[in-house]
């Protein structure tokens, strides 16, 4: 089997190639090729930790395996260590051998990042020019940089509930020569893409703080109860996600499914528009967006990913099991 | 993090050491100490492969992690390996990092021959002395080996539904000193003890091939529709087992609950034995059973113990992480 610890992940992966990885496996989802397991959540009762696997199996790359881990509040403070954990471990298909165990810390960052860069390059309007920012925390910085190489945008804007965080994100725009202007909500009416990434338990944005025709992409809501925006931007829009089942049950879709404004068949897998048997954006005036949940089978294609590439350039580590 | 290979397993790790971590893991169950998370088990739809997640937590002896792996029934035929085949990950409860990796073949055969056994130790009659055996598979090895040390056997009786597989069993009688008797179901009645240890699909022993004061541990049903004794034979007896939610759903019990002849109230848990919180026998003629479904506690309790020894001895391969 391969080693690639988390040290190693920085050097070896990009976000082109979490990109390609991503969006070949939310295709194959969308053919019924490949398929996520139920997910184990556990709060096991010590030091505050979340705890748990989420697996999957893609027939069409022949990736089996899980991501486990979870979050550790106390980490930071208590080790100096980062309070998201996790390790993926992948399988042989063919015997049930263990194959590879990689570092899954910045993988899990970079696969979020990839989602809504997928969205956006589906779903976004060719001509799109303002890119607009919800959240500026560790993960906004991934989703603004993979963000920005799918169009031409020529001003990042940005809204935190925190503002004194903003810094952030105006740093990645900086670093991609782009001006950075921070916003009320109404402002986010002058973006053309947004990208919402908080860990909210109520909405920020509101319906008729988007305009006709933009691309809202939502990637903080993965748990029962959190919110990013209301759910009668959910009516406004067409409804694409990664996986229906868990945008309607842990996903933003949660709650306009519950508060019947829009059904489960409303919600259209982002995996058919890359296979070309969803059409994606019908107009320049529609509003679309994507729920991203963040799904096992992502994490299982970036670490193959990760493994190709470490055995490539002969830094996998590896162990006769 | 340390990686204790599959092939280092069986030189490491020992009868008596899989006997006290299961029989502690046990005990922690039934304290409240443990706990077994919601089993994950798919057939992924690949040469006829089951695959899945067994994790726990035990915060007693501090082991969160999981077993993943399962049955890949071509596995011998094609690839001259083992079908079932599985790798145990333990994770620092503190801090979530992965810290260890074991080979899951050979500790899954020895947890499953401790649990029959922690059964007998704490159930069986002190005077037993006919040790029975219904099943003559690789497995039945392990559960009479193990059975073996926990009483004054004087003889060993088996019945398997292909007899010519009994010389498997035969053999371990004899490396013990004892004779053995190839016996029809009726000659049961003879036993102390029994453990089944069979993948039946329906009942062997009848309630009548049992007498008064014999205890019985039923290894092999963990499955929906499996079942090695008739159900009469749960109403006549004192039933323990491992996991209660497992005993009623997958386990040997399935069949009494479902046809309400037992209630999951009678069902007691071995741990509460082990910890002195339930009496046990109480008569030498009562028929005591224990339904062994096989829990992912009991694989996590054995790979830190082999970790352990491995690295005592120095042989765990240390990998940076």
């Amino acid at each position: 089997m391969f080693i690639v610890p988390e040290r190693d992940i920085a050097d070896l992966m990009t976000q082109e190639a979490a990109y390609d990885a991503v969006e070949k496996v939310f295709a194959s989802m969308a053919s019924g090729d490949a398929y996520n397991f139920p997910v184990i959540r556990e709060a096991i009762g010590h030091v505050g930790a979340l705890y748990g696997f989420k697996g999957g199996f893609d027939r069409a790359g022949l990736t089996l395996g899980l991501k486990a881990g979870g979050y550790w509040p106390e980490n930071l403070e208590r080790h100096e260590i980062i309070n998201h954990q996790s390790t993926i471990f992948l399988f042989d298909p063919d015997t049930g051998r263990v194959s590879a165990m990689v570092g899954g810390n910045l993988l899990t960052a970079l696969r979020t990042a990839a989602a809504s860069s997928v969205s956006i390059n589906h779903l976004a309007r060719k001509d799109a020019k303002v890119m607009g920012m919800i959240g500026a925390g560790h993960q906004a910085k991934f989703q603004l940089r993979a963000a920005l190489k799918q169009r031409a945008f020529e001003k990042v804007i940005g809204w935190n509930l925190h503002p004194e965080m903003l810094p952030n994100i105006e740093e990645v725009a900086r670093e991609a020569g782009l001006p950075f202007e921070a916003v009320e909500l109404d402002g986010m009416r002058e973006a053309d893409v947004i990208v919402s990434i908080t860990s909210s338990f109520e909405a920020s944005l509101a319906a008729d703080q988007v305009s006709p025709g933009t691309h809202v992409a939502c990637m903080g809501t993965d748990t029962k109860g959190k919110q990013e925006v209301a759910p009668e931007l959910l009516a406004r829009a067409t409804v694409f996600t990664d996986e229906v089942a868990q945008s309607v049950s842990i996903g933003e879709a949660q709650h306009a499914v519950a508060q019947g404004l829009i059904a489960e068949g409303d919600i259209n897998q982002i995996g058919a528009v890359v296979n070309g048997t969803h059409p994606g954006r019908s107009s320049a005036d529609e509003i679309t967006l994507f729920d991203g949940t963040g799904v096992g089978l992502q994490d299982l294609a970036c670490a193959a990913a990760v493994v190709a590439l470490a055995r490539e350039n002969g830094t996998a580590i590896e162990v006769e099991v």
